[in-house]
């Protein structure tokens, strides 16, 4: 289940995140401004931009799957430079495909790993908490987080563009 | 794993919503604003107002746990009238209640279940598909708008309320 709700789940959500942005990128054009000026849209102007809730979206799958799997130093490292969104795409395909690599297989004994973090001084948790408590509320987090920016600067995106297909059965 | 992700975890997204509304409502009274002001806005002229994000945050973690455990018309009904934050708190508490009373055991064959809503027009998920695709990111979906309207409208609140404490060990 952790498989599903990481691996398969993130994969699902950081498309419906690509295909948001992609919809910012044409209202853009359609609205003859500068696509930069959505990247840098924020709601509060203490809180992270648009850029910066895409990258944290990215990061908090990324190494949410990789803590899970035990191997933290395996993903992919990124710098947080990025200021395009050719540049932010880059960085969505990348832990697309970083994540289509974890198999199954390796998330054996997930549920029970003591998992930590730098800022969390040396307490942990189990697996399955981390995931449920902490990765997997932190990417909803910040792909809504996102969605809310473009919503409120006028990009036509729905609930729909955000939950994605789901496999209905008939 | 169900269980905890909905039962349990949805308890605990909802008991940071109420906590985030309550600072919601401290902001209005140190500005000196009517609060019902916070509860009907928004972040698009065409998108919910922060009353009905709530209503529906409530619905998905009712109706997504009732749908899991195959007991919908035991869930407690709602009519969406309410106008004031002791309302909306109220129906939190309603929602929080209904979810602490159903139990592990009622989750037994919920993966398995089929799950279909009025409009999938006969279509149904799994149960597991249903929690991991539809329930919980309606769930995070609502409440991250919530506090995002919230954000945007000068409350103090951060991602630690959103997330609430986690059960760290030492």
């Amino acid at each position: 289940m952790l498989y599903q709700l990481t691996q398969v789940q993130f994969q699902k959500m950081l498309k419906n995140l690509s295909v948001i942005l992609n919809k910012g990128a044409a209202h853009a054009e359609a609205k003859k401004f500068d696509v930069a000026v959505l990247l840098n849209a924020r709601l509060a102007p203490d809180q992270f931009p648009l850029i910066r809730q895409v990258q944290i979206a990215c990061d908090s799958a990324k190494l949410g799957v990789a803590r899970l799997i035990g191997e933290v130093d395996a993903a992919p490292k990124h710098t947080d430079t990025e200021t395009t969104l050719a540049e932010l795409q880059q960085r969505i395909t990348e832990t697309l495909d970083y994540l289509a690599s974890v198999t199954e297989d390796q998330f054996a004994g997930a549920a029970e790993r003591h998992i930590s973090q730098p800022r969390w001084e040396g307490k942990y948790l189990f697996g399955s908490e981390f995931a449920l408590q902490h990765a997997i509320p932190n990417v909803y987090f910040h792909i809504t987080t996102a969605y809310a920016i473009l919503r409120h600067n006028g990009v036509d995106v729905g609930k729909k563009d955000f939950l994605g297909q789901m496999d209905y059965k008939s």
